[in-house]
């Protein structure tokens, strides 16, 4: 029994967590929870049931389905959902009329056939990418709505357009309550949070490479260290964030009216910024597995290398990280961002000369490491930086 | 117009290689098609319809949102939603009962407050990820079906029960018809799916490192060649598969009744080789980036590591290859996969010893990649060897 009580407290407390850390959760299920109540109200309130009946349910599932965390999410799903409502029903009301045409035996015939080819066509649509990227929930409608108005309709002959239009009606006033109370109150932005990832694991990418400088030789001298290191592993989730990055962006783009990006902002530059960061972050895993090396270095060639390299490290990570404070305010990088990376361009210029010159060493491990992530590290970050530019 | 026909043309054909890719796209579309006609003939057979009535179009609704690609997912939304749908409408019919001992005026008001409470906490229940990950479409429903009955309940006060009975048994019928579909006809098993996926990253490594060895010193001796290198860059995909396979994995765990797997497959194992395997892939890919450099070897030390180098990559390639081939039949890895570990455990030991005793260089480039190369995919290859024991 204790220990059950343990789970059960084990539990809350992880729930209690998962509230503190993003509030806007509570915010969300709240939210979520106030747009259904008002929509039912349409059941509660004698006039407004009469005018649709039982047909008001459509509002509240349409609220249900279509209330999402972020603004985006919502807007593209109601949209989807009204938009593909909409075209099924006039196909659907057309379908029917050429059923009734064809007499009491032919009309389940046609129907049939009619419904398993839209079905099979729009489901196999379903797989073109580029409408699964942005239509995928409008086309599981389309099926759904026209199925529902065309079989129904062979039992209740009169009132299919009158259903139909019914249906309609009730999924526009649900889309709406889901898409007004998303924006009004407290609403989450996927495009700021896009934003704000991508700035997030710039920011993460130039700790990770300004703690590695110290920390290298650090090791060298004094062997490691029992510290917190986490700030560099800090480049690790940058590694697998695609996906996420996708998604995220191809919600962006339902969110036209958002008064800090306007309408036309280039979603797709945060992709190239997000893949540039990636390519990055396999730079800098690289060179944190030679912190697990143990081979020595003569301290002579130690020493005449340590400054060119901690310096790149420093410059170049100051670059990304004002580079993310940039993003985050949506403006011009900061001239100093400038000047970082044209220091860090020529530490690593010092460092291919000093290389080229000193010929003869006994070490093995760090003459190929700094190259590598200096030269590596500049190029990386002149594309964005160009990148930036395009998009400001 | 012209142009407009050669989009039309455009269009026509990448639809026509979608289906090509992966003609189980066009199975599952007929599918789809054939189980929503199947359905519908509850409302054109008379005796089936006068059974449910209009509750009827629950079941086609049922088929349409449940029918996916694969066994897996279909399993698990079909489940998901009948459990859903079971507690809701118990659950519903409970608080219409004490709504309705509350008199006139307070029932709305307490149907309101529990729609409410219920809606918060479940939709806050979504975030917690244990349950995103697997009941994330039941929860969704649970609210979905809660709503429905509780707040229709209001005015169809005699037939609540009749209707939380209906709709109950509409949706197991529609669940089971597109889980009989979807497993009879042409299964897709997403187990097979992520069982191939990590065996063909596996490969796809395991031949990048394979031509990185040749490559690599042909580089040095005759320049860029122009030859397709198609697969040295094989290895680009597994970077950034993580999302994709956890997603698989948690369909997977559906499909308890697979043949060949059975109840109990592990398919964590599957996500631990895949992170292995891009571990591994990022030290490829910072292999790969030696092919671009232009630093000139010395031809008397490449003499003396080129050998050990190349039978590393081609040795641990093979092992990789081979694991490969053995994760696809699902039996323990052949004994040959033991014995390429062997030799290029050996060869590394060998270049290890070669690089120490041979104290002077005068290049950079070289010595640095082998021991990074060796050492690391060696590692790497222990690893997913011990896992596989584990696994078979």
């Amino acid at each position: 029994l204790e220990k059950l009580w343990g789970n059960v407290v084990d539990v809350v407390e992880k729930i209690k967590k998962l509230g503190e850390d993003d509030p806007r959760r509570i915010t969300h299920s709240l939210k979520v929870a106030l747009a259904i109540t008002l929509v039912s109200l349409f059941y509660y309130i004698r006039p407004l049931y009469d005018g649709f009946g039982a047909n008001s349910i459509w509002a509240v599932l349409t609220v249900i389905l279509v209330c999402e965390f972020s603004v985006g999410a919502t807007l593209g799903k109601g949209l989807n959902r009204m938009l593909a409502t909409l075209l099924a029903g006039a196909l659907g009301v057309g379908v029917h009329f050429l059923a009734t045409m064809s007499g009491e035996t032919g009309q389940p015939i046609i129907l049939g056939f009619f419904v398993f080819l839209i079905a099979a066509t729009v489901t196999f649509a379903r797989f073109i990418p580029a409408m699964k990227a942005r239509y995928d929930y409008g086309l599981m409608i389309f099926i759904l709505t026209f199925s529902l108005i065309s079989v129904s309709s062979y039992r209740e002959n009169g009132e299919v357009i009158e259903m139909a239009h019914q249906r309609l009606t009730t999924i526009i006033i649900g889309s709406f309550t889901a898409i007004v109370i998303c924006i009004c109150i407290r609403p989450v932005w996927i495009g700021e949070n896009l934003n704000n990832l991508v700035a997030n694991n710039m920011e993460k990418l130039g700790k990770s490479l300004e703690g590695f400088g110290g920390e290298y030789f650090n090791i060298l001298e004094e062997g490691p260290s029992m510290d917190d290191k986490s700030f560099l592993q800090g480049y690790k989730s940058v590694l697998t964030s695609k996906d996420t990055e996708e998604a995220m962006a191809n919600l962006a783009r339902w969110e036209v009216w958002h008064f800090r990006f306007g309408f036309r902002h280039p979603w797709k530059q945060y992709l190239k910024i997000g893949t540039l960061s990636r390519q990055c972050a396999y730079k800098v895993d690289a060179l944190n597995s030679y912190l697990n090396t143990k081979i020595q270095t003569p301290s002579e060639f130690q020493s005449k290398i340590q400054e060119p390299c901690t310096k790149i490290c420093s410059e170049s990570g100051k670059a990304l990280k004002e580079l993310a404070v940039g993003l985050r305010k949506v403006m011009n990088q900061p001239t100093s961002v400038h000047l970082h990376i044209q220091h860090s361009k020529m530490e690593a210029e010092n460092l291919k000369s000093l290389l080229n010159t000193t010929s003869i060493w006994e070490n093995d491990a760090l003459q190929e490491i700094i190259p590598t992530g200096a030269v590596a590290l500049i190029l990386v970050d002149i594309v964005p930086y160009i990148e930036k530019i395009s998009e400001a």
